[in-house]
């Protein structure tokens, strides 16, 4: 797949997610998608349970901020870097996150895992 | 593994490279460590191919600017958001580029993947 395109498919990800628009962010996906956010717990697998979790963190009024340009490679991947601005019982939090998403042929996500850790949670 | 150890390793890896201390670097990888660099070319493995990779880059005079703090995870990975700023016949080039990298038990690399395709290469 096309390094350029699936970086403006992270892109769109990232306003669609800022626009609250969840069909429009729900159709990058594919039906048997696998979220892992974040890395090293339970993954979200499937159209229902992943629409679940972006539904949550839209309605918490996440808004996600770009760091870097996103990054492609030479293979069915790309990468973006940006910070969760949320709240979390009533306080501001920042969340410092990379995201990596692998394409299927149709150009849907397959895989998504969002790289952070407890300690990339910050108030602010 | 901690997150934030793992993080400390990452910036560890940016530092030892920065200054061109190939053994520093070098310690920080398990024996049959895979290093695929970029996402979609032949990956290097192993000790000898990886260090070899590395002597090369250095002699290039190549330098890694973070971008944003390292991230962690809840499982055994964590990333780092860079450009390279490096020369290519002559000429001042950048590339944007994502690491992820997993660690073994003993706290080694054992795993590189770095995200940057054709289109994050640019002549500065």
């Amino acid at each position: 797949m096309d390094s350029s395109v699936m970086k403006n498919k992270l892109q769109e990800y990232v306003d669609a997610f800022n626009r609250g628009d969840l069909k429009r962010l729900m159709a990058l996906f594919a039906d048997e998608a696998k979220v892992e956010d974040p890395v090293g717990q339970q993954p979200k697998i499937g159209r229902q349970e992943i629409q679940a979790f972006y539904r949550e963190s839209m309605l918490g009024g996440a808004q996600l901020e770009l760091l870097a340009s996103p990054r492609g490679s030479f293979g069915n991947a790309a990468s973006i870097t940006f910070a969760v601005h949320s709240k979390m019982e009533g306080q501001s939090i920042r969340i410092d996150v990379t995201d990596v998403m692998t394409f299927d042929t149709n150009g849907k996500i397959v895989t998504m895992q969002a790289f952070w850790g407890p300690d990339d949670v910050q108030q602010v």
